[in-house]
C-alpha cells in the first residue's frame, strides 16, 4: 500500500519496471518526469516496499531505473528544483553525453541487481540501447567494474552477519558448483523439448501480459483511488495465494542426510514446517514463504531431486506464471526479471521431473535450463542472460546446454510476437523507432510521407512571425531561409531548433531594422544558456511575455542557426532515409527538391513520419501488402543490395 | 620452412594474423585475396606448422582468419575458380550479408581457440566489427553456440584419448578453480601496480612490434628468398634460446608432495628433467619445453608457489617477451594472442613473486591477473579479454580483480600509443574509417576536401565516352545527370557504379540513338550477374573489347542507376559528414551545391577523402592545430550538442 500510494499520489512515472522508459529515451524520446529526483526516490522506496509485500514482483527492473535516474541527474548536474546542483557535473548538458550516462546507469542497475558486471554490459547493449559506440562499450565496462568492486568490498565488510540477508551468499548468488555437470547426447532431445516450451510459454506470457495490461489501463485511468483498489485487490489475492496454496500440499517427512535444519522454522531454509509435524515440512509452503532469491537458491540446487512434488511444482508453477502477469501492471515499481527467472526454474524442474529417469541430467540442472528457457522465450536476449545465467550459477561448463535452450527458446518466440520490452513500450505510445525499414517502406520515397505546410524563418525575421508559429505549431525545428536581399536567390542557411528561439526570446536581444546585424550577437549568450536541460523540462513560449513594440522587432538567426544540418532529396527512398534517420541518430531531417526551381528546402522528417501508423494512414493500399511481409521477406535479400 | 615456403610461394596474404585484414574487410576495405580458398587452405597449414614448430606464435589469430575465410566463401556460393559451387548460398551475395558472416566466422574463430563462445561474440564486437546491429549479436551468438555444441561432442568423442591432446583437457581450457579466491582491501595495491605496470610493457610492446615490423617489411621488399632467410634466422634464434637458456638454471629437487610424474620425460608436465639427476627437475626447460597452452596453464595453477625460481622466470619472461615480438612478422600464419597471454602470465607470476610475502594471494591467480594486464595493456580490449579470461579459467570471483586489472592497465598504456590492431591496420596501408571525427575536421566544409575534376554521365551516354572514362581513372562510382534534352535543367538522378558499368559493357546490349530507350532494358539481365562477386575479385574495364561501331552507339543507364544516394551539401561540416558516411557504412556520398545555380552535384565524397593524410596535404595550416587535440579535447563536449 505504502508503494501504491507513494507512485499514485507523489511519482506515477515510477510505476513499473522502467525499462521502457529508459529504452524510449536512449531511442531519443523523452518522456516527462521519468529521470526527475522524486521519482528515483519513489523508486527506491517503492522498490523496497513493493518486493518486501511478497507481491510476486523483481527489484531488477527498478534497479535499472534507478541507475538510469542517477545517471541522468549526474548528468544534468544535480537537481535544480531542489537546490542541489553541482558546477563541475555541467559538462554533461548535452544529448550524446547524457545519453551515455543513462547507458552506463542502467549497465550497472543489472550488475549491482544480480552481481552480475559483465552481464550488465551486456543487457544494456542487447536490451537497452539503441545506439553503440566502442568508446561506450567501455565506459559502461568501468562503471559495471566499480559496482562489482564496492560490492566485492561490502561483501567483505558484511560477512560477520551484521547486514541483514546482504551478507549472506557470496558474490555469486546462486552457487551450484557443487556437482560436476555432465551431460551426452542422450540428454539433447529433454534440453530441445525444454526449449520449444519454453519458448511457446514465454511468447504466451508476453501475450497474457498485453491483454492484462491493457485492461490495467482502462481501470486506471478511471482516477487514483482505482489505481489504489487495483493495487490492494491483487495484493490481496497473493496473499490468498500464499496462504491458502500451501494447504494443498501433503506433509513430507524430513530428509535425514541433509544439513539444513528441518523443518526451518526462522526467516529462510528449503524446509518449512507450516501444518505439518514437527519432523515433516511442506514442500509448497517452502516455495511460497522464502524471499524471491531463496527460493531460486532451492530450485537450482544439485542433489534434491527428491524434496519436492510433482503435484507442489505445478501449482507453484501456475501460480507464479500468473501472479507474475498480474502483479506487474500495478502503480508500484515492479520488475519482470526475478518472477520470469523464478517461473522458469520452476517450470525447469517440472519438465526434469515429468521426464524422470529418461534423462540423468540433474533437476537443479534443469531449473536452471528452464530459467534460460522462459527468459529466452518472454524477454528474448540472448548472449546476456547467458552471461546473467553464467554469473549467477558460477558454472561454465553448462554453457553450451545454455545457449541451446536460449536460442531454440527464442526462435519458437519469435514466432508468435514481439519481445517482452518491445511490447511494453509499444503498450505506452512512445514513438520507438526500429533498426530496420519495413519492406512496403522500400516502394515509397521521401515526398510520400511529408506533410504539412512546411515552416520556415527568414535569416533576419520578425519577432512577432517567430512568436506567432511558436505558438501555433508544435514543431520543434525550423529550417532558415535567405531570401533575396541578402542573397541572389532564396537558399537555405541551416535549420533552428525551438528551444534556441526560445532562449533568443527570453534574452530580447532584438535589433529595430530588417539588415544584416553585427554578427556578434552570439557573444552577448553563455554555452550556459543553450545547454540542454533536464529530461522533460521545457520552456514554454506562453511563458515569455513581450509588448508590442518587441514583436515589430527583428531577430538574426543566422549566429544560432545549425549550418549543417543532414539532408536527403526528396526521391530518396524512405527506407534509405531511415537507416540515415536511425544510425545517424536524427530528430530531424532536411528535405530538399530535385529540381532547382522550387523552394530550397520542401519539407521536414521526423520520427513521426517513419511510424507505421503515420505512413498507412497516408496510404492505406500498402496496409494490405504489409501483409505480403513474409513474402517479401523472401525477396529481401535481393533488394538491399 | 614448410609454414614460410607455403605463404611465400603460394599464399601471401595468409602471413600474420589476419586480424588485421578483416578488421579492415568489415571496415569497408577489400584487400586483394585475403578470403580465397588458396589462403584458407594455406593458413591453415601453416598454422599447424608454424605452432607446431616451438616458433613463438599463437594460432588464436589464424583460427580467426580461418572462420572469416570459411565464411567469405559459403557467403560467394562456394569457390568459382575451383568449380566448388553452392546453388543455395547465392542469397548472400551482396556486401551488409557477406560481412554479417565474416563477423560471425570471426566470432566462431575466437570460440574455438580458446572454448570460449560468449568471448568470442564480444570479440567480435568489441575489436573486429566496425558496424554492429542487433539482429547482427544474435547471429553471432547462434554460431558461437553451434561452436560450442559441436566442441563440447567432440570433447565427449575424444574421452577416451584418441584424440592426442585434444582430448585432455574439458571444455574450460585451464581449470583452476581448484581453490577458493579470496581477497582483500589489502590486495590492492599490488593488483594496481600489476596493472599499471602492465599497461607501460603492454604499450612498449607495441611500440618494439611497430618498429620491429617497419624493418621486417623493408627486408621483405627485398624478395621471396630474403622473406625465407628472415623466417630461417628467427626460428633457428628461438631454437638456440629454446635449448640454450635452460642451461642457465639450476636444478630444484621434486616436490615430494605433487601426483604428477617428476621429472616427466613423456610429453607434458610441470617437470622437465633436461640436464638434471632423475630426482631433480629444471624449471626453465619445464616452462620452454611444454605447448603454449600447457605452459600457461602450469603457470596458472594453484598452489606452485615454490615451484618456480625467480631466475627462471624472469629469463623466461624476458625472452617470451621478445620472441613474441620478433615472431610476429615473419611470412608465416602467426597469432599475437597466445604469446601476449603467455608473457602476461609470466609477468604476473614475476610480479607475485617479487612482492612476496606482502600480499597473501596465490601466485597463480597473480599469473591471470598479469595476462589480463598485458592483453589490456596491448590488445585495449576490456570486455571481451574479461570474458575469455572469465572462460578460460572458469573462476568467477575473481572477475572484479580482473576488471580493476583490465581498467587500469588499459587506461596508462592509452596514454602512450594505439592499440595494437590499429597499428598493424595503419602500418599495412589500409585506409581504416575511425568511428570519430578528429577536432581539425570540424574546421572544415565538405567543399574544402572534394578535389579533382568531376565526372559525371549522361542519363543515355555514349558507350565510347564511358569506355574512356573507365580506362582514365579508377573511381569507382559516377553520378548520373540527365541533360536538358531529357529533363528542363540538368537534373541528378541518381549514382552508377563501375562494377555495373562493365556488366552493362559486357553485355553489348546498346542503342543506336541518344533517345529515351525502353526501360525494360533491366529485363535482359538477371539479379546474379549484379550480384556481389568475392572478394578481391574485380573485372577489368581492359578486358572487354568492343568495336570502333559499338563505340559509337549508346547505353541508357536509367534502369541501372541508384536513384536514391545518400547527399550532403557542400558547406556540411566534415566531422558531420563524416559520421554520416560512417555511421550508414557508405562507399560514395555525392555534394549538392549550395546554390541553385551550379551544376546538380558538385563532387564525391569517398572513403579516401576522409583520410588525415588526404585532408592535411590539403590544409597543411591545419597540421600545427592537430597537436593542439588535447587541448580541443576539453572543448569537444561543448561544442558537440
Amino acid at each position: 500500500m505504502l508503494a501504491a500510494v507513494l507512485t499514485v499520489y507523489v511519482a506515477p512515472a515510477a510505476a513499473g519496471s522502467g525499462i521502457p522508459e529508459v529504452k524510449a529515451y536512449l531511442n531519443g524520446v523523452d518522456a516527462p518526469n521519468i529521470f526527475s529526483l522524486r521519482t528515483l526516490i519513489v523508486k527506491v522506496v517503492g522498490c523496497i516496499a513493493a518486493a518486501s509485500s511478497s507481491l510476486h514482483v523483481g527489484k531488477a527492473g527498478p534497479l535499472v531505473h534507478t541507475g538510469a535516474c542517477i545517471a541522468s541527474i549526474l548528468g544534468q548536474g544535480g537537481s535544480r528544483k531542489y537546490n542541489m546542483t553541482c558546477k563541475w557535473l555541467r559538462y554533461f548538458k548535452n544529448d550524446r553525453d547524457r545519453r551515455d550516462l543513462v547507458t552506463c546507469g542502467s549497465a550497472a542497475g543489472i550488475a549491482a541487481a544480480f552481481r552480475a558486471p559483465v552481464g550488465g554490459v551486456l543487457f544494456a547493449l542487447e536490451t537497452v540501447s539503441s545506439w553503440w559506440r566502442s568508446a561506450l562499450l567501455w565506459r559502461a565496462f568501468f562503471t559495471t567494474a566499480i559496482v562489482a568492486v564496492v560490492l566485492r568490498a561490502l561483501i567483505d565488510f558484511c560477512k560477520s552477519g551484521k547486514c541483514g540477508l546482504f551478507g549472506t551468499g557470496g558474490l555469486i548468488m546462486f552457487d551450484v558448483t557443487a556437482d560436476y555437470v555432465s551431460y551426452h547426447l542422450v540428454d539433447l532431445p529433454p534440453v530441445v523439448t525444454l526449449g520449444v516450451f519454453g519458448g511457446i510459454l514465454g511468447s504466451l506470457y508476453n501475450f497474457l501480459l498485453d491483454k492484462v495490461l491493457r485492461l490495467y489501463n482502462f481501470i486506471n485511468e478511471k482516477g487514483k483511488t482505482y489505481k489504489l483498489l487495483l493495487a490492494a485487490t491483487v495484493t490481496v489475492c497473493t496473499s490468498c495465494c500464499l496462504f491458502g496454496l500451501p494447504w494443498i500440499a501433503s506433509c513430507k517427512p524430513c530428509p535425514t542426510d541433509t544439513q539444513e535444519a528441518c523443518p526451518s522454522i526462522g526467516r529462510s531454509g528449503n524446509f518449512k514446517k507450516f501444518q505439518c509435524a514437527m519432523s515433516e515440512y511442506n514442500d509448497l509452503a517452502s516455495l511460497f514463504f522464502n524471499t524471491n532469491d531463496d527460493t531460486i537458491r532451492n530450485l537450482y540446487s544439485a542433489g534434491t531431486d527428491d524434496e519436492f512434488q510433482i503435484s507442489s511444482i505445478l501449482v507453484f508453477f501456475v501460480a507464479s506464471y500468473f501472479l507474475g502477469i498480474f502483479s506487474y501492471g500495478l502503480a508500484l515499481p515492479s520488475g519482470l526479471f526475478v518472477p520470469v527467472i523464478l517461473t522458469g526454474a520452476t517450470y525447469g524442474r517440472l519438465v526434469g521431473m515429468l521426464i524422470g529417469s529418461q534423462s540423468t541430467l540433474d533437476h537443479g540442472l534443469f531449473a536452471v535450463l528452464g530459467s534460460a528457457a522462459l527468459l529466452g522465450g518472454s524477454m528474448r536476449m540472448t548472449v546476456s542472460v547467458c552471461v546473467i545465467i553464467l554469473e549467477l550459477t558460477n558454472n561454465l561448463l553448462m554453457l553450451p546446454l545454455v545457449m541451446l535452450v536460449l536460442l531454440i527458446s527464442k526462435v519458437v518466440a519469435d514466432a508468435f510476437n514481439a519481445n517482452v520490452y518491445d511490447l511494453l513500450v509499444r503498450l505506452k505510445g512512445f514513438p520507438h523507432l526500429e533498426g530496420y525499414a519495413e519492406p512496403y517502406m522500400r516502394q515509397l520515397s521521401v515526398s510520400d510521407v511529408v506533410t504539412g505546410p512546411l515552416l520556415t524563418f527568414n535569416g533576419i525575421e520578425k519577432v512577432g512571425h517567430i512568436v506567432h508559429v511558436l505558438k501555433t505549431t508544435g514543431h520543434n525545428g525550423f529550417p532558415v531561409v535567405d531570401e533575396p536581399p541578402f542573397s541572389d536567390s532564396p537558399t537555405l542557411y541551416g535549420l533552428i531548433l525551438r528551444y534556441h528561439l526560445l532562449v533568443l526570446l527570453r534574452k530580447k536581444d532584438f535589433i529595430r531594422s530588417c539588415t544584416a546585424s553585427n554578427l556578434n550577437a552570439s557573444k552577448h549568450f553563455s554555452h550556459d544558456e543553450f545547454a540542454k536541460r533536464g529530461s522533460g523540462k521545457h520552456d514554454c513560449i506562453e511563458d515569455i511575455e513581450l509588448c508590442a513594440e518587441e514583436l515589430e522587432m527583428f531577430v538574426d538567426l543566422h549566429p544560432f542557426t545549425n549550418t549543417s544540418p543532414y539532408t536527403v532529396l526528396e526521391t530518396m527512398s524512405l527506407a534509405k532515409a531511415l537507416i540515415l534517420f536511425r544510425e545517424v541518430g536524427l530528430r530531424h531531417v532536411l528535405v530538399l527538391p530535385k529540381s532547382s526551381e522550387r523552394a530550397p528546402v520542401v519539407g521536414i522528417l521526423t520520427r513521426h513520419d517513419f511510424m507505421p501508423e503515420h505512413i498507412l494512414g497516408l496510404h492505406p493500399s500498402l496496409f494490405k501488402s504489409r501483409w505480403k511481409k513474409v513474402r517479401l521477406g523472401k525477396l529481401k535479400v535481393a533488394n538491399i543490395c
